[in-house]
């Protein structure tokens, strides 16, 4: 009746449109839970005020990231408003091959991708109750013009139709709730028989 | 973006060896969330004192409980120790229509007919840390003999070989923690997105 001593990671990923508040939801939980490691994508866009290299992101030239891209070193890339992303392949599997937890927060299509690759990676959808409250977030916080919220409200509506794809949903209202809400899926994820049965891999 | 305001009914499924501490999670887990429906099964064996009509067990006669069956009044029956037990159709039936959580605790071979019919049910799985452990638990318990006590261990040994068709598993060392995660699996998939969509049955 003794479970093996290890588990296998749960593999976090947590998509939705801009302005959902997935940054706050995953640091807070990041707060809560420090065991969990962060997977800090690599971008060629410049880094914004605050940004710190190896903290918000990996900053390097679009020469760079090509050279990486070419070398197989991301596991899955996404162009976004002229700028390059990519999620580094090996930072993921030696997370995953040492039994820590692990999240991350590609775009809708990255997380389709990375649940191909990985089909036991947890994917979790972070929206807003309804499109005017996105709308009135991103005027709220947005430095940016009009468009730019129009092209983020088109890229939210579109992303809106893969939600069948997630796993868990999570309406945030108040921030709270949802950091508890993605707290709570962590820790029943952690419960699943598959991932408390001996591993196959040693860590 | 809005989800549908109605979700399906999370139908939980608490299985585990007799001494794992099944009817006191349940019961905590029931006194944290009052909106969860218990199904109370139908049963030919006498009641224990302290046990009541309607809240412990139906208890019927075997004839009464022949008749039930034979007019396709339960999910599932099981005979142990001499005695039928059955989980009564219709109360299950008519929750899960109305989108109220529901709790129950069949033994491991009920659980997992219950998952044919219900692919949607969430089986848990309640154990303790060793053989050991168990059996320490039912001499403690156990107005019965030693006969009665190797009877359930070999059950137990039996039922474990099942653990891994069931989702979840809860080694219950200390109860305010099994309780807890039994209601954090609750709470996740509450969150799960096939739940929250349109239900195609309206209530």
């Amino acid at each position: 009746m003794r479970p093996a001593p290890h588990r296998q990671s749960v593999l976090l990923i947590v998509s939705g449109p801009s302005g959902s508040g997935k940054d706050s939801v995953i640091a807070a939980l990041r707060n809560l839970e420090p065991h969990i490691a962060y997977c800090v994508s690599t971008t060629t866009r410049a880094p914004r005020p605050g940004e710190q290299e190896g903290i918000h992101y990996h900053f390097v030239t679009r020469e760079r990231f090509e050279q990486e891209n070419k070398a197989g070193k991301f596991l899955e890339t996404r162009e976004y408003a002229g700028n390059l992303y990519g999620t580094p392949r090996e930072f993921v599997e030696s997370t995953l091959r040492s039994g820590r937890d692990l999240v991350m927060k590609p775009e809708v299509n990255g997380a389709l991708k990375i649940k191909q690759m990985y089909p036991q990676a947890v994917l979790v959808f972070l929206t807003v109750r309804s499109e005017d409250v996105l709308q009135r977030r991103l005027e709220e916080r947005s430095a940016n013009g009009a468009d730019d919220i129009a092209a983020r409200m088109e890229t939210a509506r579109a992303e809106s139709k893969s939600i069948g794809a997630y796993d868990y949903l999570i309406i945030n209202e108040e921030l709270h709730v949802a950091v508890a809400q993605l707290r709570t899926i962590l820790k029943a994820e952690q419960l699943k028989v598959w991932r408390l049965r001996e591993m196959s891999q040693s860590p």
